[in-house]
């Protein structure tokens, strides 16, 4: 809650219907991106692509579909900030080479962009989009034009941040990931086709089978010769984005080698364990507080009940009545049942807090409902610093507990109790020691130079 | 699973912003009825209405509710059957009488409709639309005219079946239930202002106080003179439907006077004392069977967890491949997850079975996904019989439960086992004898001729 | 200028693609409205039917027409006033009667339409729309079921005014004019399949030939037996509206028996006669005032030039600046050449003049283009009275040249010189001793009572 | 007829309403490119854009005006041809380089473009879009930053073709045109404002006086410091497109010094003069050979006639009968009359004769429409060779005169006799030698290598 998804990357290589499968995968990440849509195709070393602002289904028609043929595909769904120009951000981003066409789809953010922006600006190069993901394509472009990969490797060797990269050349289909490997990506096999795709459930979706992770710092590539992989950076520093298990991804993904639903159970049974407390039921802030709560329930005893019904018909824009109703830009969304609360000690748990104000809200509601005493629980530690690899957080000045203790938050946010769960709950949940997990936005731990 | 939902009505008296009220409250009941919406205002005696296909969000811009002024407003949505005419048959209905505009919305369904129409029809009357709901208007406009609310009274006279209607005139809100009280209609109230709603969720979206329900064969209107009562019909025989309890209608509910959610917890409970079986966890197919899953789990102490997972970003449409992905239409929407049920005894929740082909489908995906055992607990009883009274049910002969017994559908499905609950439970788990239900779905008992 | 068109009807029976020829028709006579258009097919006994807001271009795709299956149609293009209502409105209108369903188009107007709803309403008849049309569906519906063309000609019995109608049941399809003619109606053939449309120009595009109009007060329909014809009422007067001539109908359509072009031309010849001034350079005000332009300037023997420039891609709107561009609303259609007009003695052709505003601004447009003199000529007598017979024209109140005389009127759009057509130069130019002509916007003598 | 236009530009500098009034300027020059319109303005050395596929008056609506702000702006219409990527060469073109936002409009075609994109994509430039112009923007992004008009001016001279450039800097509005001035460009002022539009009709519209023409080889610009002029390359050769005043330019615009439909007339002029025929009526092809036939009725004594009337409500689509419909695709826009044709010697006046197969249809329907006589009489040379210079012809074998002799293309058209306008004869009307216009068209003479 309060943080933004940022982007998923979809590619496939020989099959028939590359554009069909790519738009299921699409489809099945769409909680990564909800902003705009593209597909890239490859037939006969032409590309073919359409892209546009809105949801997959909405985006691609069976017509287009149709056009885009070819039996290689890459595709991207997006979650850009607000901003004038937003389809030419949207992605992938294609440009025409000397030796061909070429296509991008970026799941990240480049740390140092501004600094290469700037260099390759100055020696010429013009910018269509705002986004950090056209550098690359400047880089590859100013290198040896003879040995694409190498061109690619050499590169990279430049870029700084968080990147999971699928490429669609001429002849090629690309996948890789930054060398602290913060971003996921997949590689599953179906029939004669390989699938590559930021989470496993894109796989699930076209009927896929899962085969293992693309390695930090690995590039992969397809071409007519079949599958090809090399490592082009020894990694410095393994540095996984633990956020995509405590709220981005999918609850029925597999990311960085384990089931994301189970990390989330895990996150709430350690959240009971350390924080113990007398109640009637666990309910969750539907939906991405679910397993945890499950978790939470399981270990403490506490019965489960869903407390809080979600309208899942809500689109993406409403509009308000001008006189107020109260909390309204939350109600439409939730809506916390007074038969399930009345006279209850309730337990509500989310999977994070980041600005305090929806947390308020909830609370406020669940109080109306009739509960006795409401007692908040966050699957996750305090946020008190922003992201720079690809998470759209907010500013640290908004970030409550990077301002106040624990105790104003309560009081802020009105829970007869608050508590998060501990730095070492969170990595014990993961079966992790800490050392290969990015956790920066709660420890401010950062794997690279900002 | 299988049936749809059947139309959802609103109305607001005296309030500022009355088309922005019924606009939420329609918000708030679109899982009745996705197809169109409307609504229609009343200002200054003259009417200004809208209608459009589509949800509640995509028909209504800001100008257009802007436009819709006055402080009296009905809203609708609707499931339509397919048709070309669609537009057409959007509610409210409105219409040019002699004593002046008249509006109407309904939800539910009149058995003698065609009978009343062919009258009508050959003493000079000419219709519009196919649905039912207009032969209300003639019969009305062929009254006397000095009493509308005598000459209402004595049209719903003629009418047989399920209707809770809310109607608009040049001066007055009408709303109203059938004497069997088939459909639910509540009354709300939101400072000065009286509300009128399918689902008292509405109410809590608007910040509305939920007052009572509207009685069968009640006719309540509200004008310059405040709220007015009256039984015009005493009921021989109180049917309410019971399926609004089993899957229509919104768990955050209360619905004929009690809790939908505490309902659907009191089905899986019986349903787990009525066919306890060994089992490693207890999962719902999302979202309908939750409730029932999560009582299931209490009753019998099977641990709940979520081991499908729904993608809701869903839209309306989807495009599918040529090329067969195996159960895709179900995939594409739910998705059973491995690391939950891999080597589990799974007890898996529906609300309901219908036509079986869903059912076989999930519990394929579930055995795929590597569960040991599928044992389906369906929380009503076998659905043998189409419904007459608003409810898109399929033919008698794509009931699957109409047509073989237990052993055959558990086969067909590819169950390890399969129960239903019993009439009894059903009965049981809603605190009541029977009386005062319909169940004909169920039991074939309707209340009406048909 | 500044009377707006009403109307156009077409039907086709026994043509396998009789929805495209419809579509055909009234795109040839999308001239005579824009708002909206809508077309019924018949199929074995069924209806099909579309309609839509704007032009015939965009209201039908592909798909829409092929849905439209069937080989009798009938068709409709729409001026409407504004309205809030303009989809309801659109036609041809559609019902369901004893008998079957039945679909309406109409051109004109019901003068004594008021009076016949108010009946009908007091006798139960309920209303969609606010237009005339629909109580003739109501009139018919309420007579002797058996003989359809027997009911339908008893009904027209009882309405005054303008109407040209065009109806399909289930087996027929019918095509009438009221007995003064008011408005065309012509019959043509297209193989083995008849048409009837409001101009002459639907039969060219098609590839239909011209066979007759429609008598004034015949009515002809069409059956599995073929064409048959009657005369249901004796004409009165005979009062075809000269307007057409003047200014609706397509110059190249035929309209009462006569060329349109050929009139036009005529009534600037007359003109000419009537009102010669020495001049440099003859101008039409494109493109109504072309052909009287051109037979001005045959009469004269003065130049004819076109020193006004229309643009054809002006669209429904435009966007205006906020500050003034002086005579904006002008320019944007209309753009006067310094190169043809400057140091020139000037005669101006427009078809009428009704508010004066336009004109006023095309002089002074002509003015700062660099003419020496500026003579105003119209080819039709001064505008005094409003049309109730199927016209949008101005209220009384707004026609300049029923408040100011000659000289004023004159001054007002500063012309050097102003002069109208006379009413004797109007009807001898169409080759009539007027007794065969309504005139009632230049003579006040309407033909029914108001 | 079968020469499709090629793009405008419009440029205007310090006026509050700089989007409003390109807005209007592309408005009045949408004849020159419908696909699609642009426009980008300058606020306080930022940019904003928005481009759309569509007439001017679609692509933009009140809104994205509003949010054009800025009191500096440049757009452009396109006619572009075919191509799945329609909207990535929509202009203005707009990029980011190292000194800030650029963005350009091109009217025209580079001839050495393939040459220059292989170098500067050898040497690692990317490229968006499939059109010529983009290349400047990578010429003048690899000069020297400091002082942009002379990189500009640098980099024009490496360009051999036709172009007319609007651009627009942080600071800075350019207009300049090729040393061989193929394509108008004039210099215009409103108010405080100057102003840049391909035609005059532009400076009409918004009520701007025309100043002069921006010479060939001269580069204009506006900045804080007012208006700056140079001459950045002599011209070898003026080379003037003849094709504007044949059939581009709106005929009430001046381009290149001189009045669009005063050299119409003239070449109709010329035309009566050498090819004399007797005849009844002359009739033109409308709407661009209307001035053409008003010059040669007024130099023969022929009288001038409507005698094909256009359909102006055709839209961009329409959908055709899959029965045939003999000569549909001319009939849905023109329709010629038999009252005027009938019986009558006609001498039918077109622009130009391209294909031969348009032609061959029209003369077809006017003998249909029965006249007794068809003379074709040309306003312009024989098409014989295409264009490079930003106009889209057909190729070489597809021009009829290209292959075939007068007397073979006279039977193809069907035609009683068929003329053209000689050389001499273009160049006279003109007023001209022939050494300051391009008419490679006509005579094969390309001004540039190709």
């Amino acid at each position: 809650m309060g943080v933004k998804e940022e982007c998923a990357v979809f590619g496939i290589w020989n099959h028939p219907e590359a554009s069909q499968m790519t738009y299921l995968g699409l489809y099945a990440m769409q909680h990564r991106g909800q902003e705009s849509a593209g597909i890239v195709t490859m037939e006969d070393k032409k590309h073919h692509h359409y892209k546009g602002l809105g949801l997959v289904g909405d985006v691609f028609s069976e017509s287009v579909l149709a056009s885009l043929k070819g039996n290689a595909a890459i595709g991207h769904v997006r979650y850009s900030t607000t901003g004038q120009n937003l389809l030419a951000n949207a992605q992938p981003l294609t440009a025409e080479l000397y030796k061909g066409p070429i296509a991008l789809a970026h799941n990240g953010n480049i740390v140092n962009y501004e600094e290469i922006k700037r260099e390759l600006s100055f020696s010429g190069a013009i910018f269509q989009a705002t986004s950090d993901t056209e550098i690359l394509l400047h880089l590859i472009s100013k290198k040896n034009h003879n040995h694409f990969i190498e061109a690619l490797k050499e590169s990279l060797l430049v870029l700084d941040g968080a990147f999971s990269f699928v490429l669609l050349t001429q002849k090629k289909l690309v996948a890789l990931r930054d060398p602290h490997g913060f971003r996921p990506l997949s590689l599953g096999k179906k029939d004669d086709a390989y699938v590559v795709a930021s989470e496993s459930c894109a796989f699930d979706l076209i009927g896929a089978e899962f085969v293992r992770d693309i390695l930090p710092g690995e590039i992969v590539w397809f071409d007519e010769d079949g599958m090809h992989s090399e490592i082009y950076a020894t990694k410095n520093h393994l540095s996984q984005c633990v956020f995509e298990h405590v709220y981005f991804a999918r609850p029925d993904s597999k990311v960085f080698g384990r089931s994301v639903y189970e990390s989330r159970k895990n996150l709430g049974k350690f959240l009971a364990k350390e924080s113990r407390v007398e109640a009637d039921i666990v309910i969750p802030v539907p939906d991405s507080g679910v397993p945890a709560a499950i978790g939470f329930a399981q270990e403490s005893g506490v019965p489960f009940e869903f407390g809080i019904i979600r309208n899942h018909y809500v689109g993406r824009t409403f509009i308000q009545p001008s006189q107020s109703v109260r909390d309204f830009g939350v109600k439409i969304k939730l809506n916390p049942q007074s038969e399930v609360l009345k006279g209850k000690r309730v337990v509500v748990i989310d999977d994070s807090l980041v600005r305090g104000t929806t947390s308020k809200k909830i609370i406020n509601l669940i109080r109306q409902a009739g509960a006795k005493e409401v007692h908040m629980r966050i699957a996750s530690p305090p946020t008190i610093s922003p992201c720079y690899y690809g998470v759209d957080t907010p500013q640290k000045s908004q970030l409550i507990a990077a301002k106040y203790d624990l105790k104003t938050i309560e009081e802020f946010i009105g829970a007869d109790s608050l508590t998060y769960l501990t730095m070492d709950g969170l990595f014990k949940a993961m079966h992790s020691d800490g050392k290969d997990f990015c956790a920066a936005c709660f420890n401010e731990k950062y794997p690279t130079k900002i």
